[in-house]
C-alpha cells in the first residue's frame, strides 16, 4: 500500500511517501515559500505516484481541524507572511480524491513518536511532543487519540514566570510578547545576543534561561495531563538541552507531583534525523484509509 | 438505588446519599479535623443507610488515583497538617464492601457540571472546571472521561506571567512560592492585605490582581486542552469576578485561538448551592456500580 506524507513545516516542506509499515520509499524536501509555489511543488510530487491510498498532512499552525468548520482544512491565524488564511485541503484534495488526514506538525510528530514506542514494544498512556525551533507548539497524544476538542493545542503560547537574568527582554511574539515561544524560540537568541542560536555556545547563561522556560511549559503539560512521557524536538533540542531543562523542571515541579526518572520522561525525539512527523503523517493517513474504507466494508 | 456521594474537601466535608437520578436524599456536613475524627464521622453517616450501592469519593488532593499502586485510595503530598499518606478508600471500603469511586474533588465537580449539561440537552466534547479557594486547582473531562494518565492534572501549582503591580509578594504556596494556587488562592488576601479575601471589595485592586492569575490558568487550559467550557467555582469565585477574569482572558489571549462569546465560555457553576462536586460523586459512583455489574451479568 502506498499513503502520502506531507510535513508542512514554517521553514520546509518534506513530502514522502511510504508503506503501511511506515517505511519511506521517496522524499523530497523544499523551502516553504508562498503558498502557490510550494502548494504547487508538493501537489507535484505526489503526482508521480499512480496509487496513493491516502495522505497524511502535518501542517505548521494554527490550522482548523473541525470538520464542521467552512475554513477545515485552512492554515488560518499564522503570525507567517502570506499564509494566513490559506486553503490546504481542499487544493490538494482537487488533485488526490483520496481520504487526507489534517494535523498540526506538532500532533504528526507526537503521534510519530507515539507509533515509534508502540512498535518498540511500549505502549503509552500518553504523550506531549513539544517542538523548539523557529516557533514553539505542542502534540498530545491520550489513549491513542490525539487531544483538542474545538482545536489543536497551542502550547507555545502560553505565559511563564520571568527568569530573573532575563526581566528586560520584551518576547518576540507578535501576539503575545514574552509567552513562551516569544522568551524561549530559536530567534530569541537573535533578539537577546545579536547571534543566531546556532552559533551561541551551550555554555552561554541565554541557554540556561531558555531551558528554565521550556521546563515550565513542560510542567505545566505535566501538571494538565499527567502524560507518560515529554519529547522535545525541533532545532533548539538536544540531549545536551534536555539535561538543562530536567534541572530546571525538578527544581521548578519540587516532586510536588512523581513523573519516574526525568531521563526517560523528558526525552529527545525516538524516531532518528527529524522523521516523527513524517512517521505520523503516514500513520494518520493510514488511520483516515482505514476509517474510510469501514462503511464500505460494511455495504459489500 | 442508593448512591453514596463524600466530598472531601480540605475545609469541610459533605457526605450524601442520593439516587440514581442524582437527586440528593439527605446530607451531612462537617469541618475536616483529623484524618480519624473526619473519616469516623462519614463512616457513621453511611452507616445509617442499609443498602448503599456504590459510594463515589471526591477528594483534596494529590492523591493517587493508579489502581497499580499499593498507594491507590491515599491522599498523598499534601501540604494540610496531618493528613500527609492519609489511606482513605480502604479504610471505607472496610465498612462498606461496595463498588467504590475516588478521584480528586475537582474532577467530581468537572464530572458533575459536565453531567448537569448533558441533563440539561448539552453534550460537551470537553469541560475543565477550577476551583479558586483555600487552593486552586482543576479537573477535566474530555469525551466524557476524566483526564489524566499518570495521575490527576494539578493545575493549581503551575507558574505564570506576574503582574507589574504585585511583583514583590512572594507568593504562599509551600511547595513553589509563586505559582497560581501561591499568588491567587483565597488566603493570598490576606497574606497581601492582613484582611480576609470576603472582606475586601470588589474594587481593590488585588481582586483585579487575582484575576489576572486565574485568566492566566484558565489561558493555560486552553491552550493545552481547546475545552468547550471552562467552569470556575470556588470560594473566590462569582459571577463579578468571572467579569475581570475574561476581560484580562481576552488581552491576554489576544484572539489567537477562537473560544467564542467568552460569556459561554467562562461561566459559574450549573449545578447550584456548590452542588457540582455531589453531583460528580453520585454519577462516579453509578458508572462505578455499572462496571462492576458488568462481569456479573455476563457470568450470569
Amino acid at each position: 500500500m502506498l499513503l502520502g506524507s506531507v510535513e508542512a513545516g514554517g521553514t520546509k516542506f518534506v513530502c514522502a511517501v511510504g508503506n503501511e509499515d511506515f517505511k519511506v520509499q521517496e522524499s523530497v524536501t523544499f523551502p516553504t515559500t508562498t503558498p502557490e509555489e510550494t502548494l504547487r511543488k508538493t501537489l507535484a510530487f505526489f503526482k508521480k505516484f499512480a496509487d496513493l491510498k491516502a495522505i497524511g498532512v502535518s501542517s505548521f499552525g494554527p490550522i482548523e481541524i473541525r470538520k464542521s468548520s467552512p475554513k477545515y482544512g485552512y492554515i488560518t491565524n499564522t503570525p507567517k507572511p502570506g499564509w494566513k488564511d490559506t486553503d490546504f485541503v481542499n487544493k490538494l484534495q482537487a488533485s488526490f480524491p483520496v481520504p487526507i488526514a489534517w494535523t498540526t506538525d506538532v500532533n504528526g510528530s507526537a503521534y510519530g513518536e507515539y507509533i515509534a514506542y508502540k512498535k518498540a514494544g511500549l505502549q503509552l498512556s500518553s504523550l506531549a511532543y513539544y517542538t523548539v525551533g523557529t516557533g514553539i507548539g505542542a502534540g498530545i497524544v491520550t489513549d491513542g487519540k490525539l487531544v483538542g476538542s474545538e482545536g489543536h493545542p497551542e502550547l507555545g503560547h502560553v505565559y511563564l514566570k520571568r527568569h530573573s537574568a532575563d526581566l528586560n527582554f520584551k518576547g518576540i511574539c507578535p501576539y503575545h510578547g514574552d509567552c513562551l515561544e516569544g522568551l524561549a524560540s530559536g530567534p530569541t537568541f537573535k533578539a537577546r545576543l545579536g547571534i543566531a542560536g546556532q552559533d551561541v555556545p551551550l555554555t552561554d547563561p541565554t541557554w540556561n534561561i531558555i531551558a528554565y522556560y521550556v521546563a515550565q511549559g513542560v510542567m505545566q503539560a505535566t501538571l494538565a495531563l499527567r502524560p507518560s512521557k515529554i519529547v522535545i524536538g525541533g532545532g533548539v533540542s538536544s540531549e545536551a538541552f534536555l539535561k538543562k531543562v530536567r534541572l530546571h523542571f525538578k527544581k521548578l515541579l519540587n516532586d510536588y507531583v512523581a513523573v519516574g526518572d526525568l531521563e526517560q520522561y523528558i526525552v529527545t525525539p525516538k524516531v532518528p534525523h527529524n522523521g516523527s512527523a513524517i512517521m505520523g503523517s503516514l500513520a494518520l493517513a493510514l488511520a483516515e484509509y482505514q476509517k474510510s474504507a469501514q462503511p464500505k466494508a460494511t455495504n459489500a
